[in-house]
């Protein structure tokens, strides 16, 4: 029995994994969890797994739900959510909260041995050296539920580390990836909400659109393979068929494909080196699909792509600092305070401003984040208020 | 090192390996090759890479390259081919030969401990059962040549066998697969030898127009890989770029990719479990290529396949018969004897004309193998005399 913290089990990766526990009740339980607001949906994930402990929101949350719920202890903030991680009954966290919000469990949860199934990139993107490192020296498994990231790991099982070549990541475009750039000034909020191949969250939603999303991918594929930011690429491929592919030296191509269906990847983190079966699968058929298309990504219509090559390369915070700005910028744009392309601009301006500390240690990162937050915040808050005049 | 007896050395397999092994002197070397017919590259051949024995397709070859070639030894027909693959300097033989010529030599290979490479998929057709039985006895590892089957053990590295589902081996659907099949009766051998995406031997060519090349795969591809004829798909997949596929329980495929290219599997099989840089790589990008398709494979167009998975299911001397018939009616056919369907008709007739045996031996497959050729060829021959009055 593999007993499982889920960080944002009221997500859509969390969702999706709490229906993969459901199905395989004698391999799997859920032995604590995290939510931030959905009370009624958490509700229900008490009753049907029965969990130790939860992590909610806010104290009121706890409070009220410790009342329905004698069973089960309930914390409030990122102390409940690490607390939900270290749990000492918990074999393996899986990350799927949204954001920088991650990192801090994640980490202690390496701290204390426990295996991570991250679905929360930001963890990589804005420390991806020191999780590594510590992952290193915990002997701790780090297995991506990321698609693509899945994907790269499934191809490299096996194979000679030594003679691959490159990871080349798909990206089906986003919600805009049939627009032109000058047409995304004045995009709405639910345009972008409407990705043409994956049912997910608003803010990656939104990430995709920018092409934000597949930078925080290229990076955190950096770190958890360990292979050179020149060696990785981007590939357009609409139909989300084809999940990632690797190259060998020897020419080979391997590749992962799929239905649209988070619950795979999931299920391969949890069972893994083994595969389980898949209940209730998706129908997956390549000759009903027919067709796969794929086409080199345009730099200049999604400059934040190259920008996370930029400060991939740059290491250090940069990358710190490209998804601070991006989370603020983001859910700027989907309170409909900022416009679509504003995003790109404060990520820009975020980057371009900061300047990279000497001997750059963990807790620094920590600070930069959250400096980066308030810095765009600002810029943010002081343009509505020139505006409003 | 690994030394290596390249059977076939003068074929389109035999040459990508010369090419291969040409490119890698410090990894690779040929002790011993078997050619038929082609004297001059023969020669060449043997003043290149200077090997310690040959086999020839006939006496007087032999004797007069032994004159020319005073370091090498020479011998003719099957007992040259027999030696050259069990000569003690060698580690591994390479099967390229066409036919079910091949097969002696690879059971003695395998009898003499040494690894097979199997390009000659006839032997695992003709006598599946006994060759996998001898190479675990021997602990002899057989690694496939074919593109499909190398993508599927490439596929296979690392991954939990039990988990498996499905192999899906994609057919290009050879010269006439733009042709219905009322088309078909009268198309020319010159027509036939037009392969839309490979360059092959002749034989092979026929044998991917009429489909049972892709039969004979599928037979293969159930002994080497050790999986149910109904667990094996065949997927039309005209651009030849996914070579082929696997699917697993969880509901993931994983898919192996390159340019039509035999000296990719070729180095593969002879570098594995590692991956080696292949000197003079063809080119090859996916956003390049844009669009891969895929379609069911219509049974009633391909009669062979279909049947191919009927003696497969049906096992012992059947797949034999098929594959015995097969090579005497391709021939016939390549001589300008037969008409293009007459192919399929000789060896439809001939497997539902045999009959099994009970407490079926090795030593008599290689007698209904015999048996089968003279059937095929008297009726040949009848039809001849009949239609010359």
């Amino acid at each position: 029995m593999k007993k499982i913290s889920l960080l944002g089990a009221t997500g859509s990766i969390g969702t999706s994994t709490l229906d993969v526990i459901e199905n395989n009740p004698e391999v799997f339980s859920l032995v604590s969890f995290s939510f931030y607001k959905n009370m009624d949906l958490a509700r229900r994930i008490i009753q049907k797994f029965q969990p130790v402990f939860v992590a909610c929101g806010d104290v009121e949350q706890a409070a009220e739900l410790a009342t329905e719920f004698p069973n089960t202890s309930f914390r409030a903030g990122v102390d409940g959510l690490v607390e939900a991680a270290i749990h000492p009954e918990v074999d393996v966290v899986l990350t799927a909260v949204t954001g920088s919000i991650g990192f801090r469990p994640t980490i202690e949860a390496i701290d204390h041995g426990k295996e991570i199934c991250l679905a929360n990139k930001e963890t990589l993107v804005m420390a991806g050296q020191w999780v590594m490192q510590k992952a290193k020296e915990k002997q701790v498994s780090i297995l991506p539920v990321d698609s693509e990231h899945s994907a790269i790991f499934q191809c490299l099982q096996g194979q000679d580390k030594a003679g691959l070549r490159k990871l080349i990541i798909t990206a089906s475009g986003g919600s805009f990836r049939e627009k032109k750039r000058e047409e995304l000034a004045n995009v709405t909020v639910k345009e972008a909400l409407i990705h043409p191949n994956w049912s997910m969250g608003r803010k990656i939603t939104i990430d995709s659109s920018t092409m934000v999303n597949k930078g925080l991918e290229v990076i955190e594929a950096h770190w958890l393979f360990d292979v050179d930011y020149d060696d990785i690429e981007v590939v357009l491929h609409k139909e989300s068929i084809v999940h990632s592919m690797v190259t060998f030296e020897d020419g080979a191509m391997l590749a992962q494909l799929g239905p649209s269906d988070m619950r795979e990847p999931i299920l391969y983190a949890l069972s893994y080196p083994k595969r389980m079966k898949m209940v209730g699968e998706k129908h997956f058929s390549l000759p009903e699909i027919g067709t796969l298309h794929f086409e080199t990504l345009d730099e200049e219509r999604f400059p934040m792509l190259a920008l996370a090559f930029k400060v991939g390369k740059l290491g250090g915070s940069f990358p710190t600092v490209y998804n601070a700005a991006n989370e603020i910028a983001a859910n700027a744009f989907l309170e409909g305070r900022i416009h679509y392309l504003d995003i790109e601009s404060y990520i820009t301006k975020a980057v371009e401003s900061h300047e990279e500390i000497e001997d750059l240690q963990l807790e620094d990162i920590v600070k930069i984040d959250e400096a980066t937050r308030t810095l765009v915040s600002s810029w943010i808050l002081e343009k509505e208020r020139i505006c409003k005049r």
